[in-house]
Formats: structure tokens, sequence, C-alpha cells
């Protein structure tokens, strides 16, 4: 993949990486593509020089011992802040994703004053996605738009899913019977965030590698949205 | 593999499942196994009718609607309640997790009224499996004992890693230059979690597939410790 501008054509750019390495892309693959191109392509990156940073910004940047102008651009993508302590602030952000910083993220920006913010629709974004694929690969894939999230309780940061598009995300299993034919009890299977996981072995954050196609896996084709992972505020315990 | 039995040597059964399906562990391959076989063949499965519930697994039944039996299970098998409500009862584990249930688990088990525990220390079992595995098939593999675990905020279980033998379960990006040649910030990416989560795509809870070999990735070998992934008490912002 060429590197990704504002206004760039990524579906475009996909196939064609994908043809110049001699190979194709297939019904049913999944395609996961990094958060990072898709937001650059939108046109999310904000120069941090322009940024006036309020005075909340400037009180939580003393304490976090971040820069103002960063602070500032994670509150404005924040719905909420969920908890802060030293440099950590964990947001829920306007889609409804709980993580740090709102997924603004300074790396890989192109220099260090820039801010890549997360796509406006995720969801949106891998729905365009599957249909360029589908109009210039003539194929049926599933995407998902991935990011790095860190956990409550684990240490170290995974690939998750934050836009859906062309399969379920959940594997029900409630009602299904075991090997004993036992009823399985609460077993629901995020298998959209596995697949971003998966993908992210290959991905390797500083390669630059911001797609990957996975094979020969059994999912549920669908519509799909990434709503569907998000647990609704009421049922979560940890906020 | 066939149903695994208290005392059987899953290492021989695995690498005979191998060869009987024709092929063969590489060295540098992972190896991932679901934690019921382990904790079976530990000898970690009570039988509720034995159990006597405490007065508070009795409180605790009432309010969240469970098997009393299986509350007294799950209470032995805590350190620390982290949340309760409703059905939900979020515990930390013996040796660090926090999970539902403690990972106590009544599926699978053999019939009802049985219930599967952790292993008792899931290193160590790894570190027996990957020993057996060295001396039977004479190659050295990554071992990851995986089970499902809930998140906070996010909908649906995905397969991370409680045990592990020779692979270092995060890569530390910090230090390391993007693209453009910008330090990257936090970045610690839990390689054995996302390694877990790969696995589960092709094990599939209701399938019976304890066992997945993922071959062709880029790890650092090394004794590791699924304590590495333990985010320490007074770091974490989520209990």
């Amino acid at each position: 993949m060429p590197l990704v501008k504002s206004q760039d054509d990524i579906g475009e750019q996909l196939v064609r990486a994908v043809r110049d390495q001699s190979m194709q892309i297939l019904d049913h693959d999944i395609i996961v593509v990094a958060q990072k191109i898709v937001s650059k392509a939108e046109g999310r990156v904000v120069d941090l020089q322009t940024v006036t940073p309020s005075t909340l910004a400037n009180t939580i940047a003393e304490s976090s011992e971040k820069d103002p102008k960063h602070v500032e651009v994670i509150l404005r993508e924040s719905a909420n802040i969920i908890r802060m302590r030293g440099a950590h602030i964990i947001v829920e952000t306007r889609h409804g994703f709980v993580c740090a910083n709102a997924g603004v993220d300074r790396s890989n920006a192109g220099n260090g004053d820039l801010a890549v913010l997360l796509p406006i629709d995720p969801d949106r974004a891998a729905q365009k996605l599957r249909k360029r694929i589908r109009e210039l690969a003539g194929v049926d894939v599933g995407v998902i738009i991935s990011d790095t999230f860190g956990r409550a309780w684990r240490n170290g940061q995974v690939n998750v899913a934050i836009g859906i598009d062309g399969l379920t995300p959940i594997i029900d299993y409630r009602g299904s019977r075991d090997l004993f034919g036992n009823q399985l009890k609460v077993t629901q299977i995020a298998i959209a965030d596995e697949l971003a996981s998966a993908a992210e072995l290959v991905m390797r954050k500083s390669d630059g590698v911001p797609v990957a196609i996975i094979r020969g896996i059994a999912y549920a084709k669908g519509s799909g949205s990434v709503q569907q992972l998000i647990r609704p505020k009421e049922e979560d315990l940890f906020r």
C-alpha cells in the first residue's frame, strides 16, 4: 500500500496492491484495515499548531503531563471521561468506544505536530470500502476497520474491530449444546475482535502494513455493526 | 484429540493426534490449548453434589439466581470479588485473572453436576506440555493455554492466554520509531492474547477442537509468564 493521503481511494489502492503482488481477493475473505489509513483518507488529521486548548484541557494536561493541544483534541473526540490517573485518560468516544485518549494518535501521522483521529463513522467507512472492493474486484468480502486498544486488568494492547461490514460480529452459542448435550451457558464470541487480533499478528504496528486478508474462516455474512460490540452503559459494570 | 480424563498425558495425545492426521509439529510453531482439557487432565473437576455452600455462597446465589454450589466453588477459586450485579460475578482468581465466575465452567464437563476449574498453575502446565512435546516430537514450540474471557465495555468473549511457555507474551515497541522516524508512544502489543484469539477462530467452543497450531508467525522466544499480562492492582483503574 502507498502512504495514504486525504481523499485517497483506499479501496482502489488496496485492490491494486493485491494485484501488484500477484494475489487476488476472493469471495468470503475478511479484509482487516488499520484505522489509521481510513482516518487519513477521510482527512481526520489535525495540525496541533492550530489547536487552542481550553481551560479544562490545560488543567488535565498539567496533571497528565500531556501536551495541552493533544488533550484538547482528545476532549473534542470524547462523549465522557471514564477514568483519569497519571498519564492515562480513558474516555468514551463519540462512537461509544471506551479507550485511551479517544483513539487520538500522534504516531505515524507524518510529523510530530499532527494527530490522527478515529474515522467519523467507522461502520460507514467499512461499508464504503466493501462496496468499492466489490466494484473493482467483483468479490463479496467482510470488512473490519481495526485499532489497537488497551484493556482493563491486562497489560498490553490488542487489535479490535471499530468498524464492520459484511459480517455478524458476534457468534451466539446460547442455546447450543456442548459435546455432552448440555446447554452452553453464556457463550457469545466476539469473532470480529478475534479476527482483528489475528490480523494484527501480520500487520505489526511499526512495519507499516495497514491491511491484512484473512482467508478460510467460517463466519456469518450479515450487515453487522460495531455497535453490536459495544456493551450498553446500563449493563456495563466498569464505568 | 480424544476426550480428556484425569491423569491423561495431553502432550502425548496431542502429538499422536497430529501424527494421525499425517501432519507434524514444527520448530517455532505456537500450540494453543484450551484450558478445559488441561484442567480435566489435572483432575480440576468438582462434582457439585459434594459441595456444601457457605452462608455467603447462599446469599450470593439468591441475588444472582445461580446454583449455590456453583457459587461456592467460584468463591473458593477467588481471591477478591471485583463486581457483582444480577447474574454477573466478576472476581480476581487466585492466579490474578479478573474474569467472570473465576473461570469455573459447567459446560462440556461431562454432565450437568460437574464444574471445571482453571488449572492450578497454568504457566507450569504450559511448561510441562512444551517439555513433553519436545521429548516426543523433538521440536521447540511456544505453548499457550487459553480460555475465553469477557471484557469490560465490549460485548462478547474473546480467547486470551492464561498460561504461557516458550514465548514473550508482550511485544514492546516503546522506543521504536514509526514510518516517519517519530518515536512511538505507548505501544505494547499483547501478542499472546492475539495468538489465543486467532486460535479460537478455528477451535470454536462447541466443536470440541481443543488445540490449534499456529505456524509462520514471528515471535520472541523466551521463558515468558502469563503474569506479564496481568496489570498490577496499583496500576489498574478498573477495580
